[in-house]
């Protein structure tokens, strides 16, 4: 019988995103084995991070600091702001080190299906950023669905308005992709967008 | 850029069974987004069975208390001890709630490819339990694999001293098991073991 104690535990573990049942008990099992190396390191962490992380007022990232790293770190450009739809691009995006300049995350993307209107989004937040007048050029960097499409044409009806240069991000072959296994919108997309060598 | 905060938390979630970096980063994106109703319960939980999780002194499972509801729980049978390699094992037969008896956690089998030794298992304290005589029955139910053996004939060739009842579990087909599938040894075992039905 697990101690009720170690079955909330457990339960709780289960509902994260990625993990099951099963891989919450060997998770939970790991850390009741290894009290010291493994479970009060992974408390202190938690504790630290629910004491101490905030969302940024100016991108919507997360951070200790308010403004967050990103937005006070004067070596980055201010002229560039890269739209996301979640914190989790933007973290793709600086693990990659290229991009120096600014960001806004608007918390997810239109959506019919789940009835994520612009009201729901930070969006007039990007706006009011825009009306500041110090933003030179947006990179739309959301996904390449239908919703985050369908984001981007919205956004980029609004944005027309502003005296502003309006990117987004390539698309075609993946790196190492092989021809055989992509899909047929892709190959015509890298067709269609074909570029002279 | 993720706080420091951020990124020490996601390396520890990381580091965690059947966890890499990017389950790590969704774990914890998810409980930044969801503080009150994810990441505080479940620091509450950890800390709970940090603060009062022991090992039963007398069968090693986990349990809030000591000796654990498994060895405390008069209505099971005392008569009847199954040796499990860990914890993990003890709950798989528990969630099958047809075995009423004892339990004594090995915390591990013998392997002398890792160099596990007896002296290194919790074998000692069972030949202890054996010592008080109360126990008529023995099951062995370690892995069905080579050092799952070897630790099974180890402890039978010490266990012929008593007067007990040494059983294993039964190998064969698993319920559902078509032979096309199943491994050669798999088919050995179970035709070597065949029934009269």
């Amino acid at each position: 019988m697990q101690g009720n104690d170690i079955e909330k535990l457990i339960k709780i573990i289960a509902k994260l995103p990625a993990l099951g049942a099963r891989s919450a008990r060997r998770i939970v099992l790991h850390l009741l084995k290894k009290k010291d190396a493994s479970l009060l390191p992974l408390i202190d962490a938690l504790q630290n991070v629910a004491d101490n992380i905030k969302k940024c007022p100016i991108c919507g990232n997360f951070d200790t600091e308010e403004p967050c790293a990103i937005c006070a770190d004067a070596s980055r450009d201010t002229e560039l702001v890269c739209v996301v739809q979640d914190v989790a691009d933007l973290w793709a995006m600086e693990r990659v080190g290229l991009y120096k300049g600014q960001y806004h995350v608007l918390g997810g993307i239109l959506s019919a299906l789940d009835g994520i209107t612009p009201e729901d989004l930070n969006i007039e937040s990007l706006f009011s950023r825009l009306n500041q007048g110090q933003i030179k050029e947006v990179i739309l960097a959301l996904p390449a669905t239908i919703d985050g499409q369908i984001t981007t044409h919205y956004l980029l009806s609004r944005l027309k308005e502003y005296p502003l240069k309006v990117t987004t991000l390539a698309q075609g072959l993946p790196l190492g992709a092989e021809l055989d296994y992509m899909d047929d919108g892709t190959i015509q997309l890298a067709l269609s967008a074909r570029k002279e060598i």
